[in-house]
């Protein structure tokens, strides 16, 4: 087999233990990609556990300078050699180099990597509590190796090997075991090769950073539920972030998932009235970038039937036809929303417009808008939750408040809620019956905003009840806060002063 | 049936839907008690997670000055009316009314429930973040209905309806289900009718604080799945620990778990030439005390074999031999002890002394030494941490500083780890290098001094690595630390300024 990919273990890159191999495609082509991806057994994994404990014991030993050393220097040669991943993030995901692989998303990863170094050196998240009288000390430490499971929409700010839940569980002094997206390999290859020459320059454990790109699903399982596993984070969907959760739950390793939204968006009937063709095309623009392919794309949208609910719906459709739909991340991607958008249709839901995959060299999917009244998405609340990852957004109609209030009653844990209202004030009785009601489904409550576009700040949470994630307590973007994940609290009782860690000594 | 207890369901005492009942024994003569136990059907618990779901809802809107009103009315009453539930805890758990119950647990508990009332007030807890910037705004809010069960160990400083995870969730605005212990139904009942009152005068809702006392198991692990609760706290066996868990677990609910733990204690050799006796006063002070049933009782002890081993070995053999053992908290308890000596000693311990039952009205059992070579260890390292509450050590021998390694690396997750070292510095170079492995595998960290003894302090931690508990991250005791178990992440978007929770507001 021809330029058969090298997993990197301990520091080497390694040909793999392969039970077979997996080959990538482009998505704007369909041409299969000169890339050949192995598919790992348990002796990679095993490989990389033992490595990984052994680096995580050193890495407890290391200052935090250095730690954010290596995350700035990895930012820098980012940075720096930005044109390479650029390229193979276009071949390898379809995603437009400019603005958004270019311009948006891999200065994105960088300042991410560079947070982290400043957490590192500052360390806040360390949250060093001294108890004098008793003489007693605690702060989180390191929670051992991280195995991140990286997802197919994000290829630099989600990456396995460099994105947020990368730089949280590094700055927190945890070896990371990547496992890369199989269909972003060689963009992830080119990530990793720029970490080695920073971990070799600081004179860092070698198994600080591994990678594997891909894993039969019982491997994954086992990977997760190994003692040597200090914690977990996946993002992808929820059918393998459950199967994986159950596996690690089983085991007592924490795991943090993002796993699944619909990001509900409530539209409020005076403010509906005054800002029709102004919301209509904020949320046409929500569902439509980049395909809508983004853990916080608006699924499914509410409204009360009246005056403004039909011009708002007709001017959706509208945005929706004329927009030239982008090349999806896969036909995999395409074919499951495609099925997706078939099951809500066959459950009730009529198609405005949209509905189909369009042919052509590359792969895409009409935007579609689909609608469905309250009362028939009670009569099966589950089946029009369906997860419908991509341009694809369900519309609800509802009868009156009462009504509204019961639908959203239904609704599952999400990422974000969104409630856009009249600035008049027209609106505020009915929004403060509802927002306690999202407030609590709902990792990040909006306002007159849509919920695509997670800055990355200390305030964000991007997270939010199950199933969004595994826990509402954690949040995967924001930092300091993502840090504490990959932490364990450590508590001196009557420790030697010499003894105790640099952050709990009095001097 | 006479005397049969009623349930506490939204601010009522109800007669419960039993499948059966329970009846209790004063574990020091052996008498049954003349309090008859329910154990509740599904639709206690049904009735009490409708009752406290609406009970969380009027939670968030009241100002939390009146929740700390609430955590200190209560604490008060407890101290005010103590004698009863002295009384009756004395009764029916065979523990020392003084100076144990009166003196140490009672004021410890109102205590936590003062210390709870402070942080609810001064909300630290709440972690407030904001981004002006983006306007963008986040805090730890409550987490919603929170289900505990209390352990039999502790009738009020663990008790689900006043204790520790009682006052943590409370002060995050949460409603509690206290599934009480059986075996203390009366003290429970007692505390529970102090709580009522508070509730009423400050107006606050009454399922606020609701209780049951018996499930049978199935009923329990439904309770745990309920998409209605927020979170669940337990205190108690593994056995039942991880059954809960598994069952939390796959419904996404939130689960905090204080398990198991054996609390490792390594003596080294310089250390212990000069502390024989001190060493093993200190030991069996440590084991005997209460019989031992306590969380953070040492169980497993390490030293290697020298000079001072067979002394100290006596020396501690000869301690156990002369102290009179406590009545234990139940039969069961005493016969669980029984039943792991023998297997312990089955699997190749040598029992050095004790190993029995002892005869008379009441439930004890004799303090019991074993010993097992690091090499029979190693042979079995599951079987020799097989769980064994209670007045009862294993002592191992290794045969020298790479055996003691060795078998050290074989512990599981555990809440302490204790090292008893030389003053001199002659134990130094050991320590070194046993600290960084037994750091990984407790929660807290003693030098020269034993674990029993858990102070309620912000710098506690009272967690550990799984299976001490299931994520290293939580602590169970220290506030403001303990609260954040019972909040999600709650993030503002772009929410307009009124619309913002207090704490968030810029005014």
């Amino acid at each position: 087999m021809t330029n058969e990919l090298r997993v990197l273990i301990d520091g080497q890159w390694r040909e793999a233990d392969a039970a077979s191999v997996f080959q990538a495609e482009d998505p704007s082509t369909g041409n299969r990609i000169d890339r050949v991806v192995p598919v790992s057994r348990w002796s990679d994994c095993d490989a990389a556990l033992s490595a990984a404990t052994k680096a995580a014991h050193e890495l407890e030993q290391v200052p935090s300078e250095k730690i954010a050393d290596f995350l700035d220097g990895y930012a820098a040669s980012i940075d720096l050699n930005w044109k390479a991943p650029v390229y193979l993030a276009h071949e390898e995901t379809g995603l437009p180099s400019k603005p958004r692989l270019a311009e948006v998303e891999l200065p994105r990863t960088s300042d991410q990597l560079r947070q982290a170094a400043a957490a590192a050196r500052e360390r806040s998240w360390r949250r060093v509590t001294v108890d004098r009288q008793r003489n007693l000390r605690s702060c989180l430490g390191p929670i051992g190796p991280v195995v991140i499971f990286g997802p197919n929409n994000f290829p630099f700010a989600y990456n396995a090997v460099c994105g947020g839940d990368f730089a949280a569980a590094i700055a927190a002094a945890n070896p990371v075991i990547a496992k890369a997206h199989p269909l972003h390999p060689g963009t992830s290859l080119m990530l990793a090769t720029m970490a080695l020459p920073v971990i070799k320059k600081l004179n860092l454990p070698p198994a600080m950073v591994q990678m594997i790109y891909h894993l039969e699903p019982e491997t994954g399982l086992r990977l997760v539920s190994d003692p040597r596993v200090g914690a977990v984070a996946f993002t992808g969907s929820k059918a393998a972030g459950l199967a994986l959760k159950e596996a690690a739950d089983k085991a007592g390793r924490p795991i943090y998932l993002e796993m699944s939204s619909l990001n509900p968006v409530v539209f409020l009937p005076e403010g509906m009235k005054e800002n029709t063709q102004k919301w209509a095309t904020e949320l046409a623009d929500s569902c439509t970038a980049g395909s809508g392919q983004f853990c916080t794309r608006p699924n499914l949208v509410f409204m009360i039937a009246g005056p403004a609910s039909e011009p708002f719906l007709g001017q959706l459709a509208a945005a929706f036809k004329t927009r030239e739909p982008h090349t999806m991340l896969a036909r995999l991607v395409r074919d499951h929303l495609n099925h997706s958008i078939a099951a809500l249709h066959k459950a009730g839901a009529e198609i405005v417009t949209g509905g189909k995959n369009i042919d052509g060299p590359g792969y895409r999917h009409e935007n579609t808008l689909l609608r469905v009244t309250g009362k028939t998405f009670l009569s099966a609340p589950g089946e029009f939750q369906r997860e419908a990852f991509g341009n694809e957004v369900l519309a609800v109609t509802v009868a009156n408040d009462q009504e509204l209030l019961e639908v959203l009653n239904h609704l599952e844990g999400n990422l974000t809620a969104s409630i856009y209202s009249s600035t008049t004030g027209a609106d505020e009785e009915l929004y403060n019956r509802l927002a306690p009601l999202l407030r609590r489904k709902s990792g990040r409550l909006l306002n007159d905003k849509m919920p695509t576009g997670v800055a990355v700040s200390p305030a964000m949470n991007h997270g939010g009840p199950y199933p969004s994630t595994g826990h509402p307590g954690w949040t995967a973007v924001g930092i300091p806060a993502a840090i504490t994940r990959f932490t364990a609290l450590q508590c001196y009782d009557n420790v030697r002063e010499e003894r105790l860690p640099p952050c709990l000594r009095e001097a």
